[in-house]
C-alpha cells in the first residue's frame, strides 16, 4: 500500500498539483510503520486455524482501509475522518460511493488513488473469495468448492502458485483492454485509465460528478463499460481455469446463467419501460438500461443518467436490484447468483415435500447435490443480510435520514453497489452531505457485506475468544 | 355465511336503511346455491388426505371471500366487483384495508356486515392455524406440536370438541367484554360492537374514516383496543390450555415473551422519539405510540393519528413492523414471533458451527429441539414471503404506483396488517382510489398471506396435481 502511493505521488507530481507531498509523506509515514510492525513482530508464521483465519481478514481489511484513508484525510480536499474513511473503504471495498463533489476539478493524484485502491480492493477481494473464504467455509459455492468434483486429490494449495499468477494477468489483461477500449471511444487517457481500474474491480468510481453522464450519449463507451462490468462479476475461477487448463464445460456453472438471465431480463424490462414511458427512442433507451442496470446487478454503480427519473417501476427495481449482485468469486458484491439458485431449488424441493413429506428430494446446484452445511450458510448470509439492512436503516432513519435514504443507503453499502435511490445519495447525487455518525455506519456496513457479513459476525461470538 | 346475513339485514332495518334488501337477496340467493351444492354432491365424505386438505383450505377460502362480497357489490356504495370483493376478502382475511371513503355516512348494515366478516374470519384463521394446518405441516409452531412434547398419546382429533368449544367461548367472551369496555369508555354503542369485533379479531375495520382518529385523545379507549388487539395476537392454544386443563407453564412459550418483548421495544421507542421530536406530552406519546404499534403489530390495523408525520424513524419503524406479526395460532398474520425465534437460534448456532464445524449445537425454541422440518419450513416461507413481496411490488410500480405505496401496499397486504405507509394507502388514507387491476393483485395477496403462503403455492406445482 506504501508503495503503491508513488503512483498518485507521480501523478501530482506529473499535473503539477501540491498534493504529491501529501502521498510522499503518507508512503513513508505508513512504510515506516508496517516496516516498524514487521520488524516488532518478527519469527515463525503462528499456526494458520479458522480463528486466526477470520481475524485476519477482518484486521487486514481494516488496516488496508486506514492506509488508504491517510492521503485522503491530509490532501486539500478538507475531508473530515469520517469522510477519509469512508471513501477508503468504498474504495477498497470496490462499492464506489463518494463523499467528494467537484470531482471534475479535483486533484489528479487523489483521483487515481481512488481508483487504484478500488482496483488493489478488486484483486483482494478475488483473493479473499478464491483462496480464504473456502477454507473458513463461508461464501460458499467457490473456486475449490467446485474444483473438489473433478478429482480429490486435486486439494487447494496444489496449484496455488499457477492461480495466482493466471488470476492476476487475467486481471492486468482485462484493465489494459478496458483501457484501450475506453480511450478508442472517446475518453482521454487520464479517464480511460481511471475508469478501466474502476469497471474492472465493479467499483464505481469516477473522475466526473455526473459519472458516465458525463460522456452523454456516447453509446460506445456505455457498451464497453457494461461488458467489463459484466467480466468483472464473473467468478475468476471460471477464467483461470478457461486460461489455465483450457476447460470450456465450467461455464456452464449455474451461477453465471443465472446471473446473465436476471441481468438481461432486468435490463431488457427497464429499457423498455423507460423507451415507452419516457418516448427516449429504442436503442438508447436499451443501451442506457443496460449500462445502468449492470452497473448496479455487477455492483459497479456507475451512472450515465438519473434513472429514478425514469418512472416508479425503475425506482423499485433500482432498489430490489440493489442487493442482487453478481457471481461468487469476482469482484462483484451483494447477496449473489449462486445464493439465489439455492434458494430457489430448496423452495422447490420443500414445497414438493409438503405433498410427499417421506420423499427424498435432493438439493441441487446444477448436477451437484448441494450438502446441507452450504445451505445452512446461505440462509444464515440472508438472515444476517436482512437483520443488519433493518437494524441499519432504523439508525440511519433515527439520525434523521428519510425512508429512501436510509433503506437504500445501508442496502447499497450492504451490497458494495455505490449509488443508493432517492434524491440525497441516488445515481444524481452522492454522500457529500451525510453526517459522519451515518458514515461510520455505512462504512462498517461496506466492511460487513465485503467480507460476507459471517466474516465478521464471528468475531461478536463470545465462543470465538475463548481459549 | 348466508344466515350470517340476517345480522346486517336486521340492522338495516332497525336504522331504516334501504339496503336490508339486499341482505335479504343475497342472504337467500348464497344459501340457496350452497343448498343445491350440498345435494347435488351428497355422498359420503371423501378420504381426507393431505392433497384435499391444501385443495380445501384454498377453496373454503376463495367461497368465503366471494360470498362475502356479494351483498357490498349489490349495496348502495357502487363498488367495482374488484373494490367488493378486496373489501370482502380484507374483511375475512382479518387484514382490515378498506376501499370506502364516508365510512361515518355508510348505512349500518354494511358497517356490520364488515366487521362480522371480519369476526367470522378471526374464527375461521384460529380454526386454520390450530386445527387444519399442523394437520398439513404448514405454519409451523402452533398447538398439537406444542401439544404432543405433553404425551404421545394426546394426538390431533382426541380432545377437539372441546378445544373447538373452549376457543369459541373464549372469542365470544372476549369480544363482549371488549365492546363493553369501549361502551364504557365512551363509544356509542353501535360503535363499541363494531369496534370490538374488529379488535379481537384484530382485523382494524373502522366505522370511520378516521379510524380511532375519531375520538381524539380518548386515552381509555386506545389503551383498551391496545389490550384487546394484544389478546387476539396471542396463542389460542394457549388461552384454550389455560381455560380447559389450568395450566399455566404454557405461558413460558418463547413467542409470547419475544412478541411482547419487541412490541414494547418498538412502541417506546417511538413513543420516546414522538415525544422528543414533536413535543407532544410523553403520557400521550405513549398512549398513541402503543396503540398505533400494536396496531400495526397485532395486524390489526386501526390508527389514532398519521404517525408517519412523527417522523422518518417511525416511517421506517412501520414499514418494518408491517412485517412482523404476532403469534402464531392467533388472529395475527405476517411473519410471526416464533419465527424469528427459530431463525435467531439458527444463526446463533451456524455461526457457532463456522466457528466449531463438526461441533453439534441443535437449535431450540424454548426447551424443545427444533426438528429440521420446521427450520426448512420457516425459511421456505420467508423466502416465499419476501420473494411475493418484490414480485407484487414490482408489478404495483408498472400499475404507475410510487415506491412506498407499492412497496408497503404488497407488504400489508401479505402481512394482513391494514394500513400501508405514504400518503395514498398510509395511516390517512384507504385504498379507494386503487385501480381495480391492483386490487385485484393486492387481494391475492391477502388470501396468500392468510393462507401461510405455502397452502396456496403448493397448489402450483405440477406434483399436486399428478393423481
Amino acid at each position: 500500500m506504501a508503495t503503491s502511493m508513488v503512483v498518485p505521488a507521480m501523478t501530482d507530481l506529473y499535473y503539477g498539483n501540491n498534493d504529491w507531498i501529501v502521498f510522499a509523506a503518507s508512503g513513508f509515514m505508513c512504510g515506516g510503520l508496517a516496516l516498524a510492525c514487521a520488524l516488532a513482530t518478527r519469527g515463525p508464521m503462528p499456526t494458520f486455524n479458522k480463528r486466526f483465519g477470520f481475524l485476519l481478514v477482518n484486521v487486514l481489511w481494516l488496516v488496508f482501509s486506514l492506509v488508504g484513508a491517510v492521503p485522503l484525510y491530509l490532501s486539500e480536499l478538507n475531508l473530515s475522518f469520517a469522510q477519509a474513511l469512508f471513501e477508503s473503504i468504498s474504495a477498497i471495498t470496490t462499492t464506489g460511493s463518494t463523499v467528494i463533489s467537484g470531482l471534475d476539478k479535483a486533484p489528479q493524484g487523489i483521483l487515481i488513488w481512488r481508483s487504484l485502491l478500488c482496483w488493489l480492493g478488486g484483486i483482494g477481494i478475488v483473493a479473499l473469495g478464491l483462496f480464504i473464504l473456502p477454507l473458513l467455509r463461508v461464501g460458499g459455492m467457490t473456486f475449490f468448492r467446485m474444483e473438489s468434483s473433478d478429482t480429490a486429490s486435486d486439494r487447494p494449495f496444489a496449484r496455488l502458485a499457477s492461480f495466482t499468477r493466471a488470476f492476476v494477468a487475467i486481471y492486468v489483461v482485462m484493465t489494459i483492454a478496458c483501457t484501450i477500449a475506453f480511450d478508442f471511444a472517446g475518453m482521454t487517457h487520464f479517464d480511460a485509465v481511471n475508469h478501466a481500474m474502476s469497471a474492472v474491480a465493479t467499483g464505481g468510481f469516477s473522475t466526473h460528478d455526473a459519472s458516465f453522464g458525463y460522456f452523454g450519449d456516447n453509446v460506445a463507451l456505455l457498451w464497453i463499460a457494461t461488458f467489463f462490468l459484466i467480466l468483472g462479476s464473473l467468478p475468476f475461477s471460471v477464467m483461470i481455469l478457461l486460461a489455465v487448463r483450457g476447460r470450456m464445460d465450467i461455464l456452464y456453472d449455474p451461477q453465471i446463467r443465472v446471473f446473465i438471465g436476471y441481468l438481461c431480463a432486468i435490463s431488457l424490462a427497464v429499457g423498455i419501460y423507460h423507451h415507452i414511458h419516457s418516448g427516449v427512442s429504442l436503442h438508447i433507451a436499451l443501451s442506457h438500461s443496460f449500462f445502468n442496470m449492470t452497473s448496479i446487478l455487477s455492483t459497479g454503480g456507475f451512472a450515465s443518467d438519473d434513472y429514478t427519473l425514469w418512472g416508479p417501476f425503475v425506482v423499485v427495481v433500482a432498489f430490489f436490484a440493489t442487493f442482487m449482485g453478481g457471481c461468487s468469486g469476482s469482484t462483484a458484491g451483494g447477496i449473489k447468483a449462486y445464493r439465489f439458485v439455492i434458494v430457489y431449488n430448496v423452495v422447490k424441493t420443500g414445497l414438493r415435500k409438503l405433498i410427499y413429506p417421506d420423499a427424498v428430494y435432493p438439493v441441487r446446484y446444477g448436477v451437484q447435490v448441494v450438502d446441507a452445511e452450504t445451505i445452512r450458510n446461505v440462509f444464515l448470509f440472508l438472515s444476517c443480510f436482512i437483520a443488519l439492512w433493518i437494524a441499519g436503516s432504523l439508525a440511519m432513519s433515527a439520525m434523521g435520514y428519510d425512508f429512501l435514504t436510509a433503506t437504500s443507503g445501508v442496502a447499497t453499502s450492504l451490497a458494495n453497489v455505490g449509488p443508493g435511490v432517492g434524491p440525497i445519495i441516488g445515481p444524481a447525487g452522492n454522500f457529500s452531505t451525510i453526517s459522519d455518525p451515518a458514515l461510520y455506519l455505512l462504512s462498517l456496513m461496506m466492511l460487513l457485506g465485503r467480507l460476507e457479513i459471517l466474516t465478521v459476525l464471528v468475531l461478536l461470538m463470545p465462543l470465538f475468544w475463548r481459549s
